[in-house]
């Protein structure tokens, strides 16, 4: 209870009601809370704060366990300088010297000093008073407050507010809660927003709905079919989310078929290097798709982990490598405040800058940043939705684990003032630890970014020259020259990809020359298990699991795979793209039905089984 | 996906059908399982397992961002040796040797060897192959099973069902899976085991209910209002629930009035050192409850965060501070298997030992043995009640946080045969880590027990001897000799906690000096703003807050408070514990109702506002 005297921000009532400034406040969304959640109590924890803060106060009234008692004197750890990882643009990294197995530049006392690692510690007790700058285990192991640890909250919500997405614009701008990964936060939005419904007892009236794109990350929308919600597709382009025509949002939500529960009134959306299309939705189609949502009163829930990992070499490079005029640059969206950092302001912003009514939910993560494994993540939305969601993380995680939280607030926020005496000790093998701080943290992300463009032009390079299968016909004697018609058969086409971890491959089953015998959905599951045998083996995330309804699998699920460049080590991406692209070039040749892959009758459980993998892995 | 030949445990099969050795199955409870847990659908995985394990495989099918881009390189701690603290029985530790802020012994390079921490490093990357023993950064901090980590779940497993419970009846025996602490893995149990009901829309007779213990650990139970589940309490006596007599198990149950909704179906249960009583089930009690929950097929849920801190001295001190006989020590239960340790078999035993049903769901966390800010604990239970409860975890939290998961598994597995380059550095400041193991972790558990346990001694010392007002009345003259009458008051009791971290406190408002002209709940929260005040400054839990209905409230919540022995430092204990003992004289002294601290009309909500703080604090 070491946080007594901080401050308990996000409240409903933070939000000031009226105008200021010409911005208005948030629209009260009550309306669409659960029946569950508007049974939450709201909290009284004010009340008590008075007795609480009497000085002196002799506390039995806790029920802590004693932070002497914690068996972690320090905890510390070798982290990276923010500079690790080379921006982009730049050439391609020799792999020469990537040899180590960081996958970066070597380590150690050599003349590439931003690789070597620092040496962090947060001590067990910090004399710090402030508690948003306080960072020690007696206060990050001890019990803690729902929306976060407190430095490393209040770092995160300032981050939030000034430099993520300093042009909210409603009154007061956005509130944030931190969750232990984005499937929690998912999880806890979709539970705050959405009442179950079950066939066998509720009428079909109350059913309620949650759109999503045409192929979608499934592991996300898996969390709305227990509760009954209806998962309603609207149709993409390479962008995302088409606004009109017919299957577009507009489309759906005008021509709602009530006979098949409400009108759906929550989205959920990836739009950034979407998961597994790609696609990346431009500032003007967001503001389309936004004004659509504002006249029907749907939630907009933005899933963003890519968002970092746009790539602006993509466009050119696939024009270049295709033979065409690289398109004109677009205009680089204009808002009233910069970030402070031209990397941030070069990225494509979250739907929150167009969110005049407070109906965005954003979805933050850690673990495409920092790691998977910190299960740490934070939602941004306004006040009064995270206060919801604060009363269900009280009676469920609680917080992220002071483990994450205090090495990663210390990571970011460096060494306070005052250090204990572990932190101290002299390190001579290793460089005195600075905490990144915004610059920092900053910096990495763009050294992220680098490394991962790199990785994706390597694919695409490969994958891009091996589209067409070449084809010499019978050569002719003709009375003046020999020659030969060359056929020319695209086997797939992709569109680079602006952003995320993904390539996303349609397939033209029907240019194989079994297409005649042999129907599509057959053939590809018999491509998919041809990859897998030697000398290819590659495995690949087959469009069937990322198709939200039974009519898209059938229809253009099974024509498309997912290739991942981002998990897989440098040299591998290389021996992989190849792979693939042999891979279909052998699974071409295939001129007998009998020399195909037989499809066993376990395959559908198999992808599916991929996906149930991904429920935990994010694939 | 560094797991990929790490076999997926807990699986609802994994139950044999058959009996073995003469232990039957455990029952098939999937009736209860909630509409929502019904929808969620059985895992692929294993099909899908052939093509992941293929050797040399290329796998671009996942969504893994890239190990060799995390920043932490390694991530480090100074640890505690198991031997830091004195277990029980011992003599309480001389203050002067507590000094330093561990409170425990003096650390660094002094003659108490076992004091001194030693420093663990968790690799980036193993060389280890098998992953029930594989601890770095390149698993744990990827994305993992939601089992837990295999290492982790696999050391804990088996200490679960080899060490802790080696007597569970059912063939088979028990599954487990981690959580992000037991707040979470109620969430979880509640959420797989019950439908939410509404006032408004749902039948009366559909609402579902949970059976508490009459005074209990509320905020475990708001977790089920909101869901619209009954609360419904149970009469306790100084063990906890009682099985017959009015208002006792049975009662409840059989005579259950169908009008308030179905007859609960689930148990809520703190068993040892219950949150606030301190109650502490005996087997032959937990037998009868036992006996009653299977015939009205009611599912248990124990949570028993105290567990290892079971105080054997309280009774015998209890009857000594009060001239009573010392108690004839109970008879030890005897189970056919021992658990290894004289320090385990010595405790009281889990419900699960008399599971023949297979109904109980034990909720265990390393909240107290280690830290709350782990967020880390586990379920046990039958294995296709965990299987249930996987899926919820896949699509929420997915896995604790493997900061904490490696950190913990480090700790408790030691270095594994082949470290990193960095573990192998020297580091002649400290001693060489060695882990603990599972006698090490037994070892550490004594000793915090020990801690704990003489506080709990100095608090009821304190507490026992100012029990009573002991008054002179007016000197009477007589010829013989002067004397005088001296009048006894008891002015509160308590029971000496045979567990846990509190002392439940009874005042008999009825003695007071204003009794009769001030009701006993204004006396009772004027009582409790008194202590907040000079010289006294003490802050306590109020009854009122653990009371599950505004009958026991009323009746007789008033009448408790809660002191905490554990959070407060070793010699707060002391000043805080005569605080109260001169506070309650001071306000047994008032005999003016204008003198008497005023009760603010916000009264209520400050002492709610204590059990809202408490979500998040365990208060």
């Amino acid at each position: 209870m070491a946080d007594a005297d901080f401050e308990y921000l996000p409240r409903a009532e933070a939000t000031p009601e009226v105008e200021s400034g010409g911005a208005k406040a948030p629209l009260d969304l009550s309306h669409h809370f659960s029946r569950v959640t508007k049974n939450r109590k709201e909290s009284s924890i004010k009340s008590f704060y008075k007795y609480f803060q009497i000085a002196g106060i002799g506390n039995l009234a806790g029920g802590l366990p004693n932070a002497a008692f914690f068996p972690y004197d320090t905890l510390e750890a070798q982290i990276a300088q923010p500079e690790r990882f080379k921006p982009t643009p730049n050439d391609p990294v020799d792999p020469g010297k990537v040899a180590n197995r960081f996958g970066g530049l070597s380590l150690g006392k050599t003349h590439h000093d931003v690789t070597a690692p620092s040496h962090l510690t947060v001590p067990h007790a910090s004399s710090v008073t402030n508690p948003l700058q306080k960072i020690d285990l007696t206060s990050a192991l001890q019990y803690g407050l729902a929306q976060g640890y407190p430095p490393l909250y209040s770092f995160l919500r300032q981050f939030t507010r000034e430099n993520l997405h300093p042009n909210v614009p409603y009154a007061g701008g956005p509130e944030i809660i931190l969750t232990v990964g984005s499937t929690d936060g998912l999880a806890k939005t979709v539970e705050a927003l959405s009442n179950i419904w079950s066939e066998e007892r509720d009428w079909i009236r109350e059913r309620e709905g949650i759109l999503c794109e045409e192929f979608a990350y499934m592991n996300a929308v898996q969390t709305c079919r227990p509760r009954g919600l209806n998962v309603v597709p609207v149709k993409i382009d390479f962008e995302g989310m088409l606004p009109g025509g017919k299957g577009g949002l507009e489309d759906v939500l005008a021509n709602w078929d009530e006979s098949k529960g409400k009108r759906p009134h929550l989205m959920y959306t990836v739009t950034i290097g979407q998961n597994p299309t790609s696609g990346t939705l431009s500032v003007k189609r967001r503001k389309e798709l936004y004004a659509i949502c504002s006249k029907y009163d749907v939630i907009i829930i933005e899933d963003d982990p890519y968002w970092y990992l746009q790539f602006p070499s993509a466009v050119g490079k696939e024009a270049e490598a295709r033979g065409l005029a690289t398109p004109r640059a677009e205009e680089p969206h204009k808002f009233e405040n910069s970030s402070g950092f031209p990397f941030l302001d070069s990225l494509v912003p979250s739907y929150l800058n167009v969110d005049y009514d407070g109906r965005v939910v954003r979805l933050d993560t850690f673990s495409k940043t920092v790691a998977p494994g910190c299960r740490l993540g934070w939602i941004t939305t306004q006040p009064a939705i995270v206060e919801r969601i604060l009363r269900i993380t009280e009676s469920s995680t609680q917080q992220p684990s002071g483990f994450v939280q205090s090495m990663v607030a210390e990571l970011l926020m460096g060494p306070q003032p005052a250090v204990s005496e572990f932190a101290k000790k002299s390190k001579a093998d290793q460089l005195t630890f600075t905490g990144w701080k915004v610059d920092g943290w900053v910096r990495w992300l763009a050294g992220l970014r680098g490394q991962y463009e790199r990785r994706m032009n390597r694919m695409c390079d490969i994958l891009e020259s091996n589209r067409y299968q070449l084809k010499q016909g019978t050569p002719t004697k003709s009375s003046e020259s020999d020659w030969a018609v060359i056929s020319k058969t695209e086997m797939y086409n992709f569109d680079w990809p602006r952003a995320g971890m993904f390539v996303w491959i349609q397939m033209f089953f029907d240019t194989h020359p079994l297409a005649k015998e042999v129907d599509g959905p057959t053939l590809s599951q018999s491509f998919w298990v041809f990859l897998t045998r030697k000398p290819y083996l590659i495995l690949l995330a087959p469009g069937a699991i990322f198709s939200p309804t039974p009519e898209i699998m059938a229809e253009k699920g099974w024509q498309y795979f997912r290739a991942c460049f981002a998990a897989v080590s440098e040299e591998e991406i290389e021996r992989c793209s190849q792979g693939f692209a042999d891979g279909v070039k052998g699974f071409w040749l295939i001129k007998d039905k009998k020399d195909l892959p037989s499809v066993e009758d376990d395959i559908e459980a198999a992808q599916e089984g991929l996906m149930d993998l991904g429920m935990n892995m994010a694939c």
